[in-house]
């Protein structure tokens, strides 16, 4: 007798066990490292904190380290600059797509403006490299710096994705590196930088393959999920626009009828809760949804031969603990 | 017989001369690093590289470090890296601001979008820390990451100078040190990183000083220029409800009834034109651009104190040329 599939799903804490303590330091540091004798600042970090995610890119950092042979006590401030160059882009994403929620809270352009928005990230990105400085180290600087870059172009790319049926899966592929993948690499290789290079490669392009198989997985959520799960209106990149994997894939499987009826969606500018939910049946009947899923699965098994690399270890379990996470979550 | 005041001036050209060679490989530079594989990216490059200003802060940095005897190869590099992150601040200022014109041209924000200008300003941003990290110093790094931060705090602080009649003189100081002489003050000192000690902070705070005067300067233009020199309206500050230096001296100066014409522009969305006039003519009446550049002369002496603790050099001459050119400049 098999246990339900939800049952048999990997939660994020069986992934961080691990690295549980390291974990709670992160967040004490990341607290001492965006603190500011300014009164607006503190609001919005009090805010930031309180929106803290489930510091994913930490806990693959620290258990990159772990895997790699390391217990680098810089690990963990190495892991808190990671999560603080996420949380700084994410404060600039939001204002550029004026996002309203995140993780169920309002985001900082709600709540404060969308001038604080642009202010703080670039408080939250500086003090990253002040502390990156501060560690007297150019090796994780040079890889995070890079990263940074690297998002940035994502970015630019996420505003070619808007509103046009012709982008295509390629496309696609080169967004997600740059926008996710880069910086969960990123992470996984800044954990393994005093290690064996093959290891320290083998951890880099294991964090490529997971990014781009969690975001893809995001992408799928935004079809899938209803905003009581994920805090986010269910549809809501289609809502924006956004041209992501599933419809990217459907599309040229859908008859010249369906065809019409996304495009009126494109054409819409505030589109109706309808047309949003027609256009997601379309995708999923010609099969967008399971060939999204096809492309993750593919994408996670890349990311598990890579720790084949590795040397067998609890750490290396979780990490593979993590792949199973980043595709099968819920939220 | 002596010369008309125009004439007598210090122009830009004459402190760059001792420099003017580098001063070109800096423009090459700057090219180099921020070029990209990405068509929006080389646009806005494109467009910032003709919007490039006076190089006043690449200038400072090449004769500090010809002052402080150095010529070093690397000072080139730096010179650009310094213009860039100056360039990255203007183009989030600009985008906080709604700013539609900088330098007789439109903004990024205005010209492309406002979501370009947050994440362009990012790449720019990313591409400086890159270039330093392949320096392969940190020194340079510490400064210009800590000087970057202190920008930030600064553009919060201008945040709160809006709409505040209360906003003193003690806070007007904070934020033009933090918004404007901190990068001047790293410019100076990055220069002089090699040199001796003593040299190095002399040229620190004398970038602190002329900073300051050179803030003070130009927020005393926004009274005094017409469109037509500076490429921004006249009066811009006062239509924003900036509150800069001469007013916060002249306020407590001016009776009831002048007082109440400031609160009405103040509470005014978008004020007429004569009403702009009017505070303007108020301001200049109650002493406050007289006392502005009453302030703007005293740091001015203060940058030249600094100086006379270098040896004596063209380099040096020219530095103090350039304490001239930022407070009598008319653009």
């Amino acid at each position: 007798m098999s246990l339900p599939p939800q049952l048999t799903r990997v939660g994020l804490r069986d992934v961080q066990r691990p690295v549980a303590r390291e974990l709670e330091q992160v967040v004490d540091e990341l607290r001492r490292v965006i603190a500011a004798d300014f009164p607006v600042i503190e609001d919005v970090n009090h805010h930031l904190l309180r929106m803290k995610g489930k510091l994913f890119r930490p806990t693959l950092l620290l258990l990159s380290n772990l895997a790699s042979g390391g217990r680098t006590p810089r690990a963990v401030t190495l892991a808190a600059v990671v999560e603080l160059i996420h949380l700084a882009t994410l404060v600039h994403d939001d204002s550029v797509d004026h996002s309203v929620r995140r993780r169920g809270l309002p985001t900082v352009n709600a709540l404060f403006s969308h001038q604080v928005a642009v202010i703080m990230g670039d408080y939250l990105y500086s003090r990253a490299i002040i502390e990156l400085v501060n560690l007297d180290d150019l090796d994780p600087l040079r890889v995070l710096a890079r990263v940074t870059n690297e998002m940035t172009v994502g970015e630019m790319r996420q505003l070619e994705a808007h509103d046009r049926l012709a982008y295509g899966e390629e496309a696609y592929d080169r967004l997600i590196r740059a926008k996710t993948a880069s910086l969960v690499s990123g992470a996984c290789e800044v954990g393994a930088l005093r290690a064996d290079p093959a290891h320290r490669a083998a951890l880099s392009r294991f964090g490529m393959s997971l990014g781009m198989a969690f975001q893809i997985t995001d992408d799928l959520l935004d079809y899938t999920q209803p905003e009581a799960v994920t805090g986010k209106p269910s549809g809501l990149d289609l809502r924006e626009h956004k041209v992501t994997l599933p419809l990217i894939v459907a599309l040229p499987r859908m008859d010249p009828a369906g065809r019409r009826v996304v495009e009126e969606l494109m054409a819409s500018v505030e589109p109706a809760d309808a047309l949003v939910a027609e256009v997601m049946r379309l995708v999923d009947l010609a099969g967008g949804l399971a060939e999204a899923r096809r492309r993750a699965g593919e994408l996670a098994q890349q990311a598990e031969a890579e720790l084949e690399l590795l040397p067998p270890t609890p750490a290396r379990d979780a990490l593979r603990d993590s792949i199973a996470y980043a595709v099968e979550r819920q939220r």
